[in-house]
């Protein structure tokens, strides 16, 4: 894939997976953009120009084949494979994370779990034995860990992110609300769990003040 | 607020906060309609009828003032006060939800949690004692419960949704892969955990394969 894809389309693609999800549930074969328009509330053109980053989908006036789309997409994601991942921080805020993640996500595991403190090394962070930061490079390498995400004070996110770029990590979901900087192929997010209630909030206030 | 707003356009109005929140911080005070779109991969007709549901904000020619719009977004979402949640099903998934919220939310709180099972009442869940699911219309009241939040067995998802309609109830999360039914003025969203990451491992694939 030579196209660089902008990362706001990218933002977009799980919202297309949501709305052809349904559409495949509703047993919907073909769909045309206009009729995606309509369910994402966008023109029909810039759904086309942000499928057209993916590849042609689709031909001209017979609409989406929902299921192709769907499998293509899942497929042009990543999604269709295992991604490892390793916690670096395992204070309270790790050990839930791992605790909730290993309850709620496919696809995504985590196989590792590493801290900067000595007498935590050894102990058990749900079903992972906590090793010692310094072990990281050879972990990585083992292990092929994909993704690293970083549940650590502030102070130290930066030198955390050093270290997993050292060891060639390219995608960091970082817990800390602090900026961080990186090479440019190396994606990094903050992670924001409060997304789908700010959904629920407008909801709720917009029924407060109809 | 007497139009109804498209449930998509309310999905895009936390990429629209991301977006200010970035220019905010480098101290961009006015934003156009053309800036914004091409930050964020839209046509600024786009932009404009998303941000026309909500108010006339910017003036024709004059850009968007970015402090007064993130402010005005975020009231309108509801984000300036604090919401109240509630947790029905306090099993395993039940307790990783509440430690892992109670670490990473800002503005939605738990305050009460609840169980079927008589013999977890009065157990902790976290800081929360566990009260039977027959005390939920009272507590409700006297707590003034906004979000009920389900990690209920798939069986039993429709019964805790119709009981937290039946206490007045418009917000459900709901984290069982099954579909439910309520009435209109009721929203429900099933929880994705995994959508930061999905991102992530697209990033990860484009790279495998450049």
């Amino acid at each position: 894939m030579s196209q660089q894809i902008p990362e706001v389309v990218i933002f977009r693609l799980p919202t297309y997976l949501y709305i052809l999800n349904l559409l495949d549930e509703e047993n919907v074969e073909i769909v045309s953009s206009q009729e995606l328009g309509a369910r994402l509330q966008m023109t029909p053109a810039q759904i086309r120009k942000d499928l057209s980053y993916f590849g042609k989908f689709g031909k001209q006036g017979k609409g989406y084949n929902v299921k192709l789309l769907l499998s293509e997409l899942r497929r042009i994601m990543g999604l269709e494979r295992e991604w490892n991942m390793v916690l670096i921080g395992t204070g309270r805020l790790g050990k839930a994370i791992l605790d909730y993640s290993r309850m709620t996500l496919k696809g995504f595991k985590y196989v590792a779990a590493f801290d900067i403190d000595p007498a935590l090394v050894g102990e058990m962070a749900g079903d992972i034995a906590i090793q010692h930061i310094s072990e990281l490079p050879q972990t990585i390498k083992t292990k092929s860990i994909d993704i690293g995400v970083l549940a650590v004070p502030p102070s130290q996110v930066q030198q955390a992110v050093n270290q997993l770029v050292d060891c060639g990590v390219k995608a960091i979901l970082n817990y800390a609300p602090v900026a961080t900087q990186a090479p440019k192929d190396v994606r990094i997010r903050k992670v924001d769990p409060g997304l789908v209630l700010q959904t629920m909030a407008y909801h709720l206030q917009s029924l407060g003040t109809a």
